[in-house]
């Protein structure tokens, strides 16, 4: 069986020594959140993860949802454990206290989901959409309409989804069918079908706000003529009060490689109510604020599940005794040693945890600069966040999740055969962490918003707010004693991420095509920058952190052995992403699409 | 739905143009089997695979086996099926005629096991586990042994298994348990508990041959006391018909991750009868004979999901519409054009393609040195085989598996969120494709039995038999207008290799956990390496075909340009795995077993 504890040891490391969150009670989210409420808000979220989330997750993979007559069924246990967790305030964690959130700071969301995801994704899904769907209401509605919606979606009595795939579009949304007909009571009539919709429908709450894209008709065609809807399951009365069933019925659910405990539906839209959230054909731009969020969100799944792999991975290395140290014989009153013994399981489990603690890092970075953005008093800072957001979330989304399917795969293969059998529970972290990949934009779609939007936008301004630190840090870092020879192993990388950065730029204007043939590689090149740029920076805190005294010296010295991994084992993949997307496009582009059947 | 046609055309490609099998009518398994013969029968094996075993994969999966009382019941349609493709005289193919084989060439039979397993893996365990159950009794057998059990297995009647694992012992056989008591008649009693027998029970044929290793009471302990036995699930009477059943029983099948119509299964023997195969205390050699072809087999799964994931993935491509080219509308007269005009998707089939139709070559030129080894004439060559089968075996097992698994969940990830979606049957196919990256000696021990047993072996023979064809290749083909440019990026490559060789020779002579901190990524360079060599060949056919004239030109122009596809996307990889590598153990193995928990 899996295992998992909440790493707080490391999100304590992480928020008050790398990034000194204390510093930043001038922010209002920081305000009433110094350093000793975070760490036992922290600790709260952890027991509700590890203690009620946790111990659903293998048996709601086992029972997965159930479908009748419209109806959803959550597995056994979920709604009983929502109704705990919706009483912990866990949903309105970061939301504003006007409208009934807790005010506390989004790095500390940030910490929360990923124990969240953890602990179970399928469950993670419902709060975590309805986060998702609720900001997207903040950000754009009207007063009234956040008075209405945002209490009871912050106090998870009700929950929210996003609709926006339709059976023959999911990427290309300006082929978008669904219409929402005018009322002359200001309302609109929605009508049409929507796939893939996560929590559309559900037994744990009494009512569940859909955010619907869909077509007024007469607007202009393609994605410039779609717009966003709020489009609740029960029409909500002037007081509050659930009113009539709306026209949306769930029509089925799919079966699922993984997460099969979150219910994924198809949404039938018929003649239903809904109301415009935003302005009407700007549908794309309030569905962006719920999607970067989401995306950041997604990007954490990926580490989430990595992290529980990793740790059950670790259990089982030390438990499972198989052969001999070739150093000799390491425990010589059992008949094996344990498999940690051998370096090809070192190599795995380092490979895990340099990808987990660095991840951690750059998520929370990232969290914190959400919370920078929104209520830093200095504009530059807002604005210096606002362009490392930008360039981040598709980072973040791709990389994270790519290697977290990576990392739970390594952790299955620790495990030999066993990591086949599902009473392990190690397979299902890797089709649970599948998902990851395809859904919120698949990845591809993230290096080309990298490429194709991030980089060029405001003259490259996106690029230099992650740029400029990184050069500041191996400037002022390459000579040191301690940490030198880390910076100037990220100073190589950096200078290849420099170099294709220019070559892209160079190319991509006069041909997209070049862009495009590059864009995944380019990516990958930057997360892993990204996580190397965190690991330096770790190391050099661990550094002195051990230069000044600790009396949890074995702490800061594996940060110190994990970064100097990171370096010599993982980032040097970044020499061969150059090389591949220097390539150009040529070979990728040069076949007939009849030549790809050829062999046959 | 997914589709599979069999690649004939390749196959055709390979063992003519660039194998050129026609060569070889000295060796007895070539003899009765010219070119058009070879074709013929691969194109009756590709109507079985496509006709009646494909379309039983999903159905198969979705269904599983069932278990009750002791015995499993496969999914419907399995019996039929299998009953065809037995009475084909498929399961002897490449197997001694004088026993009841077809005595066709291994390298026939490696092109049908591709296809099988692109068709349905689990349905192919049942009989790719009886060929390697019927090899050991064939290799190691009495000649009364192999009168008795081989006609019945060559020909379908009865299945075979490989009965190694205890829960207890996987990758250490060593501390094996079961027992073997021998009887005044020279039979055994054989008594123990196997875990993960493929194919241990099922309701397909009459009986079942079991090969146990056991250990025989006060022999030696450890490995070089373990024995190998013939268990019939029914005891054969003198006469070839079935006696009473035997003390062998399953006692539950395990929920696995996929091959879901493949039962794997927990086997007691309770003082079952059961006869020496081979010498005693020398078990471990003949069920290495088993295993290393087990592990070419394992590893064609690799290049065979990839195969019929491929094959999905260029369909949906060209049928699914979302967006616009770069370069502009590629299909004015549609809502969309077709995905596979965007620079990614073709990065994604591109590797895929890459990938399969280089394995596809690499695996029949091993599979025609297996011919070699048993039937050439000429000593010098059956030595040059075996040692090329030797240090190509794990390389084919590891690289195989890992890039079979990667290719599913590319082609996977051609379908965005479809691909989740289990009717679309891509997830499958990556469940599927998981297996065989743990069994038959997960890829860590493939990589280690390359490195510690056979780059040393002999003096290094094994590896000149890779490395000199390599560099003969280069010296002859460097300076050639048509195809230097690639010969040249397989040298850089190469010299790669050869570096990683001799850094593995220096260090871990002196400290075998430097050659154990190196084994993967060793073994993941000299795939790399295998492949881009296969691609060299392939394009300089290609390249001579098209520049003698042909009517077929479209398919050797696609040769040329996947050749450099590979060449400048995929065989780069090999710079960052020589720099990790030649890093060194250090920091795999400078923590303490403890220090992976610290974060926590």
């Amino acid at each position: 069986m899996p295992t998992y504890q909440a790493p707080l040891r490391d999100f304590r490391f992480v928020l008050h020594e790398l990034l000194q969150v204390g510093k930043y009670q001038n922010l209002p989210a920081f305000a009433e959140a110094p350093p000793d409420i975070i760490d036992a808000v922290l600790e709260e979220g952890a027991k509700v993860c590890e203690e009620v989330i946790f111990p659903l997750n293998q048996s709601g993979d086992e029972e997965g949802c159930h479908f009748e007559n419209g109806e959803v069924r959550t597995p056994q246990g979920f709604k009983e454990a929502f109704e705990l967790y919706r009483q912990g305030g866990w949903i309105g964690l970061s939301s504003d206290p006007e409208y009934g959130g807790q005010g506390l700071p989004q790095v500390l969301g940030t910490a929360m989901t990923e124990m969240m995801c953890s602990a179970n994704l399928s469950f993670e899904t419902y709060g975590g959409l309805t986060s998702g769907a609720a900001l997207a209401i903040y950000s754009h509605g009207t007063e009234d309409q956040k008075r209405q919606y945002l209490p009871p979606m912050y106090g998870g009595q009700w929950t929210g989804t996003m609709n926006l795939t339709e059976s023959h579009c999911g990427t290309d949304l300006g082929l978008m069918r669904t219409k929402a007909e005018p009322q002359a009571d200001g309302s609109y009539r929605i009508t049409g079908t929507k796939i893939f919709i996560t929590g559309g429908e559900h037994d744990m709450v009494e009512n569940i706000i859909h955010l619907v894209l869909a077509r007024i008709p007469g607007g202009p065609s393609g994605i410039g003529g779609v717009s966003l809807f709020i489009v609740p399951k029960f029409l909500v009365n002037d007081d509050g009060t659930l009113g009539q069933r709306n026209g949306v019925l769930c029509g089925s659910i799919e079966k699922k490689m993984g997460i099969k405990a979150s219910s994924t539906c198809v949404m039938n839209f018929d003649d239903a109510e809904g109301y415009l959230l935003g302005e009407p054909h700007k549908g794309m731009r309030a569905m962006f604020t719920m999607m970067n969020a989401a995306r950041l969100g997604v990007g954490l799944q990926g580490l989430s599940l990595a992290e529980v792999s990793y740790q059950s991975a670790v259990t089982y290395a030390n438990d499972r005794l198989q052969g001999r140290s070739l150093a000799g014989i390491q425990a010589p009153d059992k008949a094996a040693d344990p498999i940690i013994v051998h370096p090809d399981v070192r190599r795995m489990l380092m490979q895990m945890k340099a990808f987990t603690e660095g991840a951690r890092a750059f998520g929370l970075w990232i969290g914190l600069n959400i919370d920078f953005l929104s209520g830093h008093p200095d504009a530059e800072m807002r604005e210096e966040a606002e362009a490392l957001l930008a360039v981040s979330t598709p980072v973040l989304k791709a990389y994270f999740t790519d290697s977290g399917f990576e990392a739970t795969n390594i952790g299955m293969q620790c495990y030999g055969g066993h990591g086949y059998i599902r009473e392990w529970g190690m397979e299902q972290f890797v089709r649970d962490s599948r998902i990851a990949q395809l859904y919120e934009g698949a990845n591809g779609i993230q290096a080309l918003d990298l490429v194709g939007r991030k980089l060029p936008a405001h003259m490259g301004r996106n690029l230099r707010a992650f740029f400029h630190p990184v050069d500041r840090f191996i400037q002022e870092n390459m000579a040191d004693p301690g940490v030198g020879n880390l910076a100037m192993a990220l100073a190589k990388s950096f200078g290849r991420l420099q170099s294709a950065t220019a070559w892209i730029a160079e190319n991509g204007l006069t041909d997209p095509e070049q862009a495009g043939a590059a864009a995944t590689d380019y990516a990958r090149l930057f997360g892993l920058v990204a996580l190397g740029f965190m690991w330096a920076q770790m190391a050099k805190v661990a550094r002195e952190t051990l230069d000044a005294g600790t009396d949890d010296a074995a702490f800061y010295e594996a940060k110190l052995v994990t970064a100097r991994f990171y370096m010599e084992r993982v980032l040097p993949e970044t020499s061969s992403l150059l090389s591949k997307l220097t390539a150009g496009k040529e070979s990728l582009m040069a076949l007939d699409a009849e030549a790809f059947a050829r062999a046959q």
